[in-house]
């Protein structure tokens, strides 16, 4: 697949890649990767999977394609300078600060319009900043494509992940027909939110279902028709906020604005509501990398299934996930175990439990314990 | 049995308490408290199981039974500062100190020949210091009566402990005839180390063979006397020992007669070896709290069947003991979990495996971390 893709490109890709953005979305505070992920400091700028960190890797990930002056990262005010630490190429002006974090639909539309007063004839590539792909070119090839049908069919387009295995923690989409007798890209039949086991387990068996990966690629005109149309009152907004862009007023227009706007995913307030996507089966190792266990899954394990970094001292321990920071960590005769200490805290959790290391959260804020989240 | 015993006491036991020292070994290393027991601080100076610390307990058991000035404490030459510290009341020359550890019997023997020169006449109990005892009435009880019966029949006198299940972790005692008819105490059968499970369901399934308690009391003449057959090197350091003792040469002729002994133990050195022992069958509420899964089972625990203490999150955990120190811990989703952190360090071991925590101090010294022991 990936070589046919980079035929398609090699033709109609030019244009699509000269006027592409980036728009990184870096505002997460992953939760679930607690306690080495706080709040003041996000799974997104730990490297997690690697030396680099996972900003760091989506952003590498790009080189060649998109130069740095067209990525945007979209983040919190308390997190631009770490998003300034590790992204050194970025030039500042490129990371936009949301006053507060209004999920997906507004950090897509304060992107669009900001690119939009750059260049309203790009086309955007919407990318969560905390996901690993293993398969550069692959992705490469495929923002490529999905500039090209972004821009010829005027309709968003998503990568669809296949799926490997039932996964019950991700969106599917179901596709429909393809663009073209040739094309490996079909017209989107529905998005489907988290679905149970054996729904999962349906989806994976018809072969028409595929992960919703949270990549979007779109022309700056079709976010803002979206926008204009299922989130009206965020079109205003963000009106409101590109008049006074670049202007003294800028900041306290953007923090009236964003405190007004409906807190509403991509997914939920635009895509599933619009009739005309597109999907890109894609294939180029894609992992949202969303807990502890996707982790050790991704990481490279001893001959007894651990993956261990730190000081650590593992007797009879198999299959389980040992991270130390300064203390010596000791573990015997455990299994099947996630262990991550941090300067203040020490997590000990089920693998199978990891997603409800948010539970922990929940508890601190409960306690007024604001210094561990 | 406890009141049975009390009124033997009152007719015969006034000598023997009159002229009985308590002899508190308190020079174990405790590794299986890891990493709250430290080489330099170990678990005989932890208040595992309550607010006192387990030799502070040990102390405080005789009070009434034993003056201060008649309880020795042998331990380390390193540990010999904790010893005062936590012992307050004890005179400094109690405190005796072996230049080098050498198991069991030496230690006894040490403090025989102290004891000897205060007074020839004087039965000895000889304690471990890290064990628990609930019945304070009538574990003082069973002391008067073996001091009695050690005074009567020059022999040495153990408790023997009721056993409630077939532990594989201590040595047993097979009991044989009644002293007499009326008497519970009797003679011993034979000293068995640690047995299988079959052999232990075997041994509570006759209701002959007792734990044993490590807990031995005899006249200080008895314990020379088998120092002198079985072990008759020791008996002549022993001597030259004593010979020494108060003189400006004691400690140089300590080390060199300490450093020349065998490890050997009370149990194997003299005991093994001994036709005329009794054992006195104790119901005293003993544990010897040999690893945190005792400590679990001894301490209450919540609805949830958890020790917990210190700061920590615990969700959906069950049977486990947690025990934090100055760091959160948060625990997902586990069960039968030991989590114990110190200051340096955090061990996170399966209930079932705590006796191979040793197994850690074993990597340790593997790898010279010599720090974390």
């Amino acid at each position: 697949m990936g070589a046919n893709y980079r035929m398609v490109t090699a033709a109609s890709g030019g244009e699509g890649a000269r006027r592409m953005y980036a728009v990184i979305m870096a505002g997460g505070r992953g939760e679930r990767f607690w306690p080495r992920s706080r709040k003041q400091f996000p799974k997104q700028f730990l490297p997690l999977t690697g030396r680099r960190t996972m900003i760091q890797m989506t952003y590498d990930r790009l080189r060649g394609l998109i130069p740095p002056e067209r990525i945007i990262v979209v983040t919190g005010s308390d997190l631009a300078g770490l998003v300034a630490e590790q992204l050194t190429e970025l030039p500042r002006e490129n990371i936009l600060v949301e006053p507060v974090g209004r999920n997906t639909a507004p950090c897509a539309g304060l992107a669009a319009v900001v690119i939009e007063s750059r260049d309203p004839e790009a086309v955007i590539a919407v990318l969560p900043a905390d996901h690993q792909i293993t398969d550069q070119d692959g992705f490469q090839g495929l923002l490529r494509v999905a500039s090209a049908l972004a821009r010829e069919h005027a309709a968003p387009v998503t990568l669809g992940i296949n799926p490997t295995y039932p996964e019950t923690g991700y969106g599917y989409i179901q596709a429909g027909e393809p663009l073209s007798p040739q094309s490996q890209a079909r017209w989107v039949e529905r998005f489907v939110e988290k679905p149970s086991l054996e729904k999962a387990r349906e989806y994976l068996a018809t072969g028409n279902f595929y992960w919703n990966s949270g990549m979007f690629i779109w022309h700056v005109r079709t976010i803002r028709r979206l926008i204009a149309e299922f989130l009206p009152e965020v079109d205003r907004g963000l009106e409101r906020i590109k008049e006074a862009w670049g202007t003294p007023s800028a900041a306290k227009v953007m923090a009236a604005e964003f405190s007004r706007f409906p807190s509403v995913s991509v997914d939920y307030g635009l895509l599933e509501k619009t009739p005309r996507i597109v999907v890109i089966p894609a294939d180029i190792g894609w992992d949202d990398v969303g807990h502890w266990t996707a982790v050790s899954r991704l990481s490279s394990c001893d001959q007894d299934g651990n993956v261990i970094e730190g000081n650590v001292i593992a007797i009879d321990t198999k299959d389980s996930l040992i991270s130390g920071h300064d203390r010596l960590i000791a573990a015997v005769g455990v299994k099947d175990v996630i262990i991550v200490e941090s300067e203040d805290a020490v997590l000990i959790c089920a693998k199978d439990r990891v997603q409800d290391v948010r539970q922990v959260l929940s508890k601190l804020r409960e306690r007024g314990l604001k210094q561990y989240l």
